[in-house]
């Protein structure tokens, strides 16, 4: 098979680890005999320098016409202490989930056995957590109106939500418990919110065309407890946005492994596939990123966007085998043991696939 | 001295655990000569029952009048499946929040040594865990204006902040801070929200005012992370309603002992004591209820409200030495090893005083 991959590497250790992502993909490609086109493209903060935009137009032309994106991270420290600057790296980021339509954002949690004793979560709390989450991620209150009022005194921020944005959300969780346990968990709080209470209703409504799935409604602040306490009673997870922003990074502590989290996000055009971590701005150029959680995303776009299976398995395979001896950057080398560089690590992947 | 204490028990396991709160209490003002006359109202599915409303009018002239409120819990499963039953018992809590001016939510999180281990987190992490949350109770996006638009269809909740709500809830972070290690962490979104903006320069605004204080400025996504991770490098924390409900919920795992959590609420009129935990529909009427939290609630009362730290001291002792001698309730109690009674525990602790 022949793909175009939109590469938007972005800043800090984005180029980096999106470097060793493509050298592991062009290896998989050749050993499965497809033909991968890489297509660079610039967004984040090295985009503002370029450009003056975050998410150019020729950017999203790239996207467009891609079969996949693969993402690195944006953010660049000059922006980090003015959050109202009139032009941010992370408006990029919205507007290209907006332009793209990607409107669930699919954040798996999962243990690696081999780092489990990594968690700040004791082993028995977390041996065999498996959750994903879905979040929405082109409404509520991200993109509800916003502003000033009373000469700036007043501020506000507008949550909306249609009936059709969740259920267009709410049908990927039903479809995914389908093919996982059957159990779906949606996060609100209907309790207090208008829009909770129309996610809540729309997922009841749901439940009949999907006979075998069980759905428990819970409380966004219970959730926030009980993640922590049993993350293994946990399995797709649906919810709004901002509940999402919060809940998927609370999850991402859970397997002690952040830097190895993999994420898609996918909706009406191309989907996109990226690290859950950031652009570690101090790290950049050093060559000691962790290059594994976009190399699983690179799983993900396999097994997800090109329906290639084995691939994703084979790179799953070869990261573990890597975890188990040892072959690992200084973020998770062991005391007194080698701590490899981003590069090295990428090397040995490619050598033993 | 004097007291009025107006005695909101509510329902599920409130009447319980505040039975042995007025127990303890009583004791205490008994040794410390003082004189505390209790008032008790309805409030909650019990207020529902009785006279229609979650939160009747002579509830808050008692309130009013009051020199402290000691609050159990509310909620009764018959509406736990519908939040968009006309009359629910939260819409009580929020309307006593608002009448009573309870702008600030005060809500501690430390370990207890001897329970140190009852922790889903690791005993390294969270050694030496004491951290307060501020969180703001009155307004954003829970009294807002929200409703419905198209038929129904669209939902919308409005998040809304003035410059002079931000600022009372700030003034006490900064003035516990003071009395504490000086560092203060605002939490906000502000890469987002406008209305987390103006949180973060009304804030900004206000340093120059206690230049002994240092504060960091941190996304609500990042504290949810880091609050698991590394949760003893965190001292005061101020942040809206919302990102509160969520964060304090989190936080509270982190001791291991949810059961024994105090809080405050205080503001413009009576101030409010009350634990963390919920009315515990299942325990109601069993006598297994931990009844701690409400009593360290009570010693939080005798500080804050009348200012008499001995009182509060003694409460705490007691309460210590309760659990080092294991007379615990079922929640508590390690294996093999007795569970005292609700009822048990005041009991000890009023002889031990
Ligand atoms: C950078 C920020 C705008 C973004 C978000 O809040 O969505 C990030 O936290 C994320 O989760 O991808
Ligand atoms: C019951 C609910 C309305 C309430 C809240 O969200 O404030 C509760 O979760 C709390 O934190 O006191």
């Amino acid at each position: 098979m022949k793909f175009n991959i939109a590469l938007l590497a972005g800043d800090g250790i984005g180029p980096e680890v999106i470097n060793e992502a493509v050298k592991v993909s062009d290896a998989i490609a050749k050993k499965f005999n497809h033909e991968i086109t890489w297509t660079p493209a610039l967004t984040g903060a090295c985009a503002i320098d370029a450009v003056g935009v975050p998410y150019p137009d020729e950017t999203h032309d790239i996207c467009m016409k891609a079969d996949a994106v693969l993402f690195g991270a944006i953010g660049h420290p000059k922006y980090d202490n003015d959050p109202s600057a009139p032009v941010r790296p992370e408006q990029g980021l919205l507007l290209m989930r907006k332009k793209l339509g990607l409107f669930a954002n699919v954040r798996p949690t999962f243990t690696f056995p081999s780092l489990i004793d990594n968690s700040p979560l004791k082993r028995e709390r977390i041996e065999g957590t498996d959750l994903v989450f879905l979040r929405e991620l082109t409404g509520g209150i991200y993109f509800g109106e916003k502003g000033r009022k009373d000469d700036g005194e007043t501020a506000f921020d507008n949550c909306v939500y249609t009936r059709a944005e969740v259920q267009r959300l709410a049908k990927k969780g039903f479809e995914l418990a389908m093919t996982r346990s059957k159990k779906l968990c949606c996060v609100d709080k209907a309790n207090v919110l208008e829009t909770s209470r129309l996610w809540r209703e729309t997922v009841q409504a749901m439940e009949k065309d999907y006979p075998e799935v069980t759905v428990s409604y819970e409380f966004v602040d219970a959730v926030a407890m009980r993640l922590v306490q049993w993350p293994n009673s946990y399995d797709v997870l649906i919810t709004e946005n901002l509940f999402g922003d919060i809940l998927t990074d609370e999850a991402s502590v859970i397997s002690g492994s952040m830097g190895l989290m993999p994420s898609a996000s996918v909706g009406v055009h191309t989907s996109l596939y990226e690290p859950i971590h950031g652009s570690y701005p101090q790290a950049t150029g050093l060559n000691i990123a962790n290059p594994l959680a976009t190399i699983l995303s690179a799983a993900m776009m396999f097994e997800d966007a090109f329906g290639l299976k084995d691939e994703a398995e084979a790179i799953r395979a070869v990261v573990n085998k890597s975890l188990e001896q040892g072959i690992v950057t200084e973020d998770l080398a062991t005391k007194g043991s080698k701590a490899y560089k981003t590069s090295e690590v990428g090397d040995w992947l490619v050598e033993n696939l």
